[in-house]
């Protein structure tokens, strides 16, 4: 891809990017004779911003670039120093730092659901917990718009979307980042240029307010960006007053300056007022000038809600300029995603699994080394549900496998009649890069094919259907018993 | 500061961070002769978020970072080049850009309120219309959270927050300078390292339940971690059961750990249950123990609201760790400023207002080139109003002024006994840096004064007194004049 490689515009030094604790975690590890010991850790997530069906996976290729460049440099081991709390020969082991983890991690674009991991790191305990923020901090926001994004657009029903969120993004990377997942999402275009550059983002927009008033009047302005951009031409009609002025004063364009060129007007956009009125309006003189191929742009504080309410009113509306609720995810602005220790691996490669508690079984990591299946429907492709094992444990296909509800163990299915595929994916081996990173072109079109063969109840906006993601019947053992000891332990305390 | 000049680590090339359309548009004035049209915009936002009595001015150092390094690439032009709708004259401008704008702006930590100028620009329409994406991405994010984190530091009473967000901050710089800005509004410290390094912001933090996992037992990890840490020991105690074994755990690591070392134990943190009832509990057996100087963290979801419910029990919490409700000002995640043209400067020096319209009188763009002025309470420094001028009128110190209400004029009210400062000072002068930004610390000083010197009726958390945000007899008139003008007009149109 042209894109691909202009990582030149985001060479900063992020290492230090890191919650301080990891970093006096690890000096801890260091000094206490851990640094070979070898840890697994999960990330997963609790629940779907927006009470929605599933989110989408997105950010690893950040996540490897960041772990491609790990480095500390003199300047950063010189503030670590600094602090007075660092031992010597662990900033020598920073200074000397050589990634060489195990990741694995589900692939962008794949809608990904409660509990199960979506990221598993093995390695050196020192080495995984270092990297524990910037991993979270990377899948946790981009995941976020990714999945906040389709919601708008299923909302939309095909029509396509604009992330027009720059301005009230949350800073730079929020913009940026943010206009990537957004095309993860479904976005087709963004008002960012820096992301069409860096990434192949489509760049896209109209007119502000401001252009229509730098000059004499409505239909000058419009004229002369007409003249400007006749192969591009879309004119923003509420500066004054849409129906009266704005889409007048289109369609006057459209006739006297594009038409004489060969031109048409390309679309009006509706920044104001009563979109679903206004929008109804317009479309018939637009219509009754001749110019039933003009688009009708809508934008002004849009998110999902008001979208679907617009076309359950019949609006007349083409393209959806949508902003700061899209880029901020402002009904649901946080993707709560975790990284855990799950296990740590003995010298003789034997692995002790380990637990963390909580009062509901609900928020109880779930222990050990494990895979995440999804079993899919055999013909139609719908996933079925997804599955937690253990190492040993194969799931194969169409041979009846059973499966159950964690919380409900009582609640059991044999399924039959499917296939399986494992959904993480090794991307680094021992600090070295294994995975060929798909362009952002292909990661849209997965992500699409993907969350179309979900079912309806999964991807209806509200209420969804619960998807499952079970546990094996060995790892649902696995972790009632290793709970069951926790407690009857702490119980046993005067 | 020693951290001033640590640029390095965020030496992005952020040109192309720009909504598209400021590139067409400014193409598009290019093209139509205007290149030297000097024009006036102002930012200026309409509601404080979370319906708070007033946000807090930030983001400014980086306003500043961002016009005096605004240069474009060779690569990025060729980007330009190839859209194919540039001119080539229009390129060669960009490439020889030269910042030639006045800026000015009100100083970071500044309270401010809806309705008024934060940052005005005058200068050739075709920069000033360029930079309008970098000013607002940058002062609504900073500003947001520096906003969000004064809300929550007035909540938690003079205890210290500490901002702990980062693996949930909305990507790197919303991490980065979501520290920042939450040291400007009151924080503490930060979990993040990055911001340490690079201006100041002290990084901090306890340890992960994945530290107290990774040995054979509670007390072993607390044990090692005293022993690593005698200085600055405290421990997370949720991990199996607070009052039950983290408690006890840590008290015995005080005791046969730290006590004989000469060193006391400096703190516990709760994360998870009932904060309330668990820190009451934990604070008895602590001083039993005669760990009277231990302090007490509590994280776990927090906000304003928590914490404010937390103190009302009682809670026998000193430090709040606020994580992702701080870091994404989760209650109301957008900070809506917004940035229009004011006015065209004729090649006389004349200048010619500009007024958005709107539907409502409240949203209706306030025209012209203004000053923004701040009267203050004579003797104890109370603000009373703030006023926007036109550029001939002053407001003298003392002589009797009369202030109203522009959404109800007949509202009137005559001030004597105060003094008049304007808030807008000069930053770039034809894109000439005249102003001396202060360090951090300066700027969190300044803002902790101000905001104290605010009524309490405007800094409550809730119903906020609404401050007056006033113009002048003569700015209330011209608009009036030229809203009835455009109105009266659009009326005519058959």
């Amino acid at each position: 891809m042209k894109h691909k490689n202009r990582s030149a515009y985001d060479n900063r030094n992020l290492t230090l990017l890191v919650d301080f604790y990891e970093l006096t975690m690890s000096n801890g590890y260091f000094r206490q004779g851990m640094r070979d010991q070898i840890a697994v850790y999960d990330m997963f997530f609790r629940k779907v911003p927006d009470e929605g069906g599933f989110a989408i996976m997105a950010g690893l290729e950040q996540v490897i670039e960041y772990l491609s460049n790990l480095r500390f440099s003199d300047d950063e081991l010189a503030y670590l120093s600094d602090q007075d709390i660092f031992a010597p020969e662990f900033i020598d082991y920073l200074r000397n730092f050589e990634f060489r983890c195990d990741v694995w991690a589900i692939p962008e674009g794949t809608p990904i659901f409660p509990g199960e991991p979506i990221v598993r790191v093995r390695g050196p305990i020192i080495q995984a917990q270092l990297i524990e923020t910037m991993i979270l901090l990377t899948i946790n926001h981009q995941s976020l718009i990714a999945t906040k994004t389709n919601r708008i657009c299923r909302a939309a029903q095909g029509r396509t979307i604009l992330e027009f969120g720059t301005r009230r993004a949350q800073g730079y990377d929020a913009a940026n980042y943010g206009a990537r997942a957004a095309y993860i999402g479904g976005a087709g275009a963004s008002a960012n240029t820096w992301s069409d550059l860096r990434f192949g983002v489509p760049a896209d927009g109209t007119m502000a307010h401001s252009w229509v008033q730098s000059f004499g009047s409505e239909y000058e302005a419009f004229a002369a960006y007409a003249r400007t951009y006749p192969d591009r031409c879309s004119l923003l009609v509420d500066t004054y007053n849409t129906l009266k002025s704005g889409v007048p004063n289109a369609i006057k364009v459209a006739k006297e300056i594009l038409e004489p060129m060969g031109k048409r007007l390309a679309g009006i956009r509706l920044d104001s007022g009563d979109i679903a009125y206004l929008s109804k309006k317009a479309r018939r003189m637009l219509n009754e000038a001749g110019l039933n191929d003009c688009k009708i742009f809508a934008s002004n504080s849009l998110d999902e809600r008001i979208i679907r309410s617009l076309l359950i009113q019949n609006a007349e509306v083409d393209i959806f300029g949508v902003g700061e609720k899209l880029i901020t995810a402002a009904s649901s602005p946080v993707f709560g995603g975790v990284y855990k220790l799950v296990a740590l691996i003995e010298s003789d490669g034997s692995i002790t699994p380990k637990i963390k508690l909580s009062d509901t079984f609900e928020k109880v990591t779930t222990p050990g080394f494990k895979d995440v299946w999804r079993l899919y429907e055999a013909g139609d492709n719908h996933p079925l549900a997804d599955v937690l094992t253990l190492p040993h444990e194969f799931i194969e296909d169409n041979a009846p496998y059973e499966i159950f509800d964690p919380l409900e163990p009582s609640k059991r299915k044999t399924v039959t009649n499917f296939y399986a595929k494992k959904l993480l994916v090794p991307i680094f081996e021992k600090g070295e890069l294994v995975y060929d990173a798909p362009d952002l072109e292909s990661i849209r079109a997965f992500s699409k094919k993907q969350v179309s063969e979900l079912w309806d109840e999964v991807t209806r906006l509200e209420n969804p259907h619960q998807y499952y993601v079970d546990l094996s019947q060995g790892l649902w053992d696995l972790k009632t018993n290793m709970l069951r000891e926790i407690r009857s332990y702490v119980q046993s305390i005067k």
